[in-house]
């Protein structure tokens, strides 16, 4: 019998076990930030988008993908989150932080779950606005703040996002 | 009967009627710009990940994210799309891009579908990485190229990501 | 090699083959009727509701709904719906009336894409308000009109839902 | 930085926490009425319709669509159901009753899933008698008990549909 | 810039282009066949199964799943299928065989929906019958006959399973 | 009131109660056997196939469909898995192993979602080669052991598959 050696350890991909783990409180925070025309934005906020309610779709369809996270990320273990809140904020002229918070009483963390949940929540804000510009970018996707778990908490040590909109 | 006007046209969320566009090819281009440690890049590309081929995953998990994009935006129509592919490149020590082609014969354009097609590829390289770096950003997501429909072709004016990671 | 007969004819479920028919446009009209406490009913209308904005939440869901019937009803065929709308009505002190209308270019009717939209959105409204009261009941679900395909139109003849709630 | 402030406590969506919520056992009940012609009635009964055994197609839509519940309603918590049954019962010539009944072991109620589950039973049978009419109307889902968690017990005061069909 | 080259033709996975090919009928039939105890074969055929009508349900999942083959299956084309079909029989003492049939109006072929239909359909037999043993064998699940499309038919030169069971 | 009897104690579907089982870790081991022709083999073994790397590929689509199983057998119980892994072995010169190892600490077994692991990861296997072939046969797909929970282990007492390819 000879076996397919080269998807051995070195690159077989597989779900993690995490039998042993100990159920525990898990927490995480992840961010988006989308830079588009002052314009768009302006009508964001003013909630004067003929699609609807711009942040409030958003932040429905990144609750519904924070649950969809196992599905969409392949090796990712199915998890009964919870708790999710999605935040909006305009930190600039031109630029929209979302801001999610991931809970879960389980054996692994919620980063990817947060994480999905801004993905999805800026993807839906581009859905929405596409109709007034094609330029609108996602210019930083990140894991903000993680905790509880083996692995000890995670907090980014970070500068707010600069409300010029020049990162440095 | 009192409507609840405020829902109205000038607020509710509706998925917009295309059943008068003719069906006709559309193409859409989407990138995404991850940035991580050096060190993080070079495993990824020497394939020396414990959880699996970062890449191979990733781009499947791209793959069959474009398939679900109307079960994840909330107004995205359902459209049986012909083609996609995804493709890496290591632009900087630092910095892995990631680009989504997707082709459709339908009545709308697939651009949110190239858009989560590298959304869901890039969570997924940081899903492989994060035992290695909580770190990793997805700095930069957006549309390339648009073709086919009556609106007409989009192609961004874009300079090159910059080596030297610092954006503009 | 003996047949088991009795799921034959008579009993076998399956799919029934649309492959024959041609592709035009069709529209259907579902509606609900959902009957609440004046006092929810009140809130939903305020729009104070501690969960968010009920309507639009359950619009939603109707909507994504509506593009997952094949995955719910069991001998559905899949389409691809290209226009859902939802609306919502206040038609007596205690009954908020939901109504969606969906459209398809294809080779099969969308009532059961209409049905389910209504029925997922008063559910959603449901589940919005069942810290208020668990009383409340969804007491008419109806196919209202549907157009398109060979078999003719359909129009409910009906009477408005009467206001003080007492259908005849 | 100008928090968008409307979105705020008086209207943010969001997916309620329960991690603080103890994991008991969890029962819900919920019923659906259906109203059809006596034809349409008999021949469910007499398991004659051409797609297939009515009931038993519809139980097994009800039971997995409880299993989706967390999908298709945007702000409900995945839960690992333990047991899903659905009963059938002529109450009328003309009347149809589906009955689900849902458990968990977990941090929050079923009633959703409960609900869920004969919504999309009903709709099945609507979808497998809709060659015979389209009159056929789902005139009552609501909740019937509800047993488990901190705010007690529900059992819903209720005089039996009657077999005339004349809710009171 | 340094492409990733390994990724490269000879080895990228890829959702094949079929934007250019015809919209044509296209048909496909798949088998399984299960092996298992006498006794437990006739209380499928007697419908005396304690968990339900074991063809029935094996039959709703095979029809569904045929609807879930392109979420399944990574590659494979989104289509929407026109019907699907799935007999039952028994081949001996010991066998009973599952055929699916699919039909499409497309640009690619439901062989793959077919596999799926039957693979799915023979996993719900084995899920129902768990309890009475666990040594039922799924023994072979191939393609039958495919129908339509460029590359011409298929019909698999094969002789009838053996009812003693023993395959050449 | 005349209850529909038939669907009663011995005929109607249902999920099985697990509500007073424990939760304890259990774990379940399948298998699969494809047949093919050797040169489809060998270009399997040398990564050689144009879609991408088939074991690869297919091994993603197995863990993902494992998470799947509630969704596609319609009476299993949803279950938080813990752990997935899948091997591939060339045990003679036509024929392909599948191997699946799923865990969760639970109310119920996994042994369904070792079998859909395999069966999907197999299917996977026959898209990507089905250009070369349509002959390839999944001939074999099995329980091989089973751990954890009341009922005991099973250990399926097997003679290794045959390198000349004929199963007993």
């Amino acid at each position: 019998m000879s076996e397919l050696t080269h998807f051995d350890d070195s690159g077989a991909s597989r779900m993690v076990d995490t039998s042993a783990k100990r159920e525990t409180e898990r927490i995480a925070v992840a961010s988006a930030l989308l830079r588009m025309q002052p314009t768009t934005l302006q009508r964001i906020v003013d909630r004067s988008i003929s699609k609807g309610d711009v942040c409030e779709v958003a932040r429905l369809a990144g609750i519904m993908a924070a649950k969809k996270t196992s599905d969409l990320i392949p090796l990712c273990h199915p998890l009964p989150i919870t708790s999710v809140t999605i935040d909006f904020a305009v930190v600039s002229p031109t630029q929209l932080r979302l801001e999610a918070m991931v809970k879960v009483v389980g054996r692994t963390g919620v980063e990817m779950e947060a994480l999905t949940a801004v993905s999805v929540a800026a993807l839906t804000v581009y859905d929405m606005v596409k109709a007034l510009e094609h330029g609108l970018t996602i210019e930083q996707i990140q894991l903000e703040q993680k905790h509880g778990g083996k692995s000890g908490s995670f907090h980014r040590e970070t500068t707010p996002p600069h409300p010029s909109g020049t990162p440095s």
